[in-house]
């Protein structure tokens, strides 16, 4: 049996070392990119099945030449600014990484040919506003980006989908709704409720959670779904093709807020702080997954609850 | 009577020296940008009366210090990439000057306070490909791009709106559609059409057209009414606000064809050469400008046959 190669760039970040683990569990050789001076917690208890080297992805030379010399026969590009709430404050940076970086590697890619599939990881929040709001979603809603992330995804989903046509480079899109999970950053919303929880458990925060604004409504997966959804798409999705990838249901900020309340034993009430209402909002975000499992049999299998018990396990643990 | 101040980047490209003809027989001090080696033939005319620096927008240090020493009322950003055509050729420069390029500007233009207007300038080649193909476009129609050109202005428009909403800058978006006159270069299809004819016309070609695909539908308007649009939506524009500058009809590639080669007296055949067709194109493109006259007060003045005359007769000249 011939074992294929895939190549993750971002593989020490959430959704990259969860990906690493799927992708070694189906048999892979995993090679990864971190940035330099990138921590490799996330990897250390699977760092040596894996194969890695820094990379910074703005730099176009370098990447030709790692494609060239891994000879992938799968591309994951998941090197990204991950967090919209953050690209409000690294407007500039969200734009170079998420937009020019994924030039650089679809550049790379194109001058490697024996590449069977580029994974290309758009986001729901390249939708932005629409109407009505509480519309489900599907592949064909065109974008409307509001926040600097959304529109570093836009343009870099638009310029992956010319790279097909244009190239002919075997891309396909999974473009993710939220997902959370062990080991993502407190820069989103249920590491950062998971991580104050832990905190006031431990006696290290007084019992008052901070939160920004609870009234939105997302659509939720559990990374080890999502991840899933990325092996299955770089397996079976249709080049050219775009995927949501998502649970199909919106929960609102409060709910999960109150599930994670109710998991704790700790006495915590609510505040909201000003500080951690986002700029320009969407007011609901809900996919449908129709396509994915159509083409590539992907759903969801893991519950909220246990997205939700396995991050505060995780932020427990750290603290 | 105080003078307003306007600065022009790519004061000295096809559109941008015709700006800088209407800004100053409007009254207003005009300052342009123009590239190292660029050639400044389309204002020579006027250049005593403008003031000229060399600039590269994708230098963001350079662009902020000239906006701090120019301190413009109004900015008009021309500087890119213009041709949808050459843009396959020059996927990345495209990429690089129209988008990055774009946020230089409204990186500078955010740092100066007294800004009045900012003048981006989109592109209906960002609406792609859409159903039904020959419906008549308002600003509502979302984008859909196919060209590395409509991906750039697809992805800078999103920017620029960004800017106002997040930084309240004052941003107005003009959506161009096709327009032509002299002085524009022949990689567009008019010119292309009457450098090909006058050079027949002085014997130095065979008579014996060479075209691409004559089939496509393009909203066309003559040079002088687009900038013309532009002073009035730096004047009257809603910041923040995107409105379509065209004629409201299409015509075919054939139908201008036609007409180029009825004014001139040549006996002219056509040929269709295959390296001319391009890659992936848009049928139809025709578009409404009722906004930007019910806001702006614009509409087209200039008959077609005026545009194709005046610039049959300014490659007459230059050959």
């Amino acid at each position: 049996m011939i074992r294929r190669t895939a190549l993750i760039t971002g593989i020490a970040g959430f959704a990259g070392s969860w990906l690493a683990e799927e992708l070694l569990s189906e048999g892979y050789r995993v090679f990864g990119t971190f940035l330099p001076n990138e921590s490799l917690n996330n990897i250390r208890p699977i760092q040596k099945q894996l194969s890695l080297a820094k990379l910074d992805i703005l730099d176009t030379s370098a990447c030709r030449k790692l494609v060239a010399a891994v000879k992938p026969d799968h591309i994951f590009h998941l090197a990204a600014i991950a967090s919209v709430g953050r690209s409000f404050e690294l407007e500039q940076v969200t734009f170079r990484v998420n937009f020019d970086g994924t030039l650089s590697m679809l550049e790379a890619a194109r001058q490697h040919a024996r590449l069977k599939s580029f994974l290309f990881i758009g986001s729901a929040d390249s939708y932005g506003t629409f109407q009505p709001p509480t519309k489900l979603l599907t592949e064909r809603q065109c974008f409307n980006p509001i926040s600097p992330y959304g529109i570093a995804k836009s343009a870099a989903e638009y310029a992956s989908r010319y790279y097909h046509r244009a190239h002919g480079l075997p891309v396909v899109i999974a473009r993710s709704f939220n997902h959370s999970g062990p080991r993502q950053t407190d820069n989103f919303v249920i590491p950062s409720f998971a991580k104050q929880i832990a905190m006031i458990e431990a006696g290290r925060q007084k019992p008052v959670l901070m939160v920004g604004d609870l009234s939105a409504k997302r659509d939720f997966s559990d990374v080890r779904d999502i991840v899933r959804g990325y092996r299955l798409l770089a397996q079976k999705g249709k080049p050219g093709e775009v995927y949501q990838l998502c649970s199909g249901k919106a929960v609102s900020i409060q709910h999960v807020l109150d599930m994670l309340i109710s998991i704790s034993h700790a006495d915590i009430s609510v505040k909201v702080d000003k500080q951690r209402l986002r700029k320009a909002d969407i007011p609901m975000l809900r996919g449908s997954h129709a396509k994915a499992t159509r083409d590539a049999n992907f759903s969801t299998r893991i519950p909220l609850r246990t997205t939700l018990m396995d991050t505060l396990a995780y932020w427990r643990e750290k603290i």
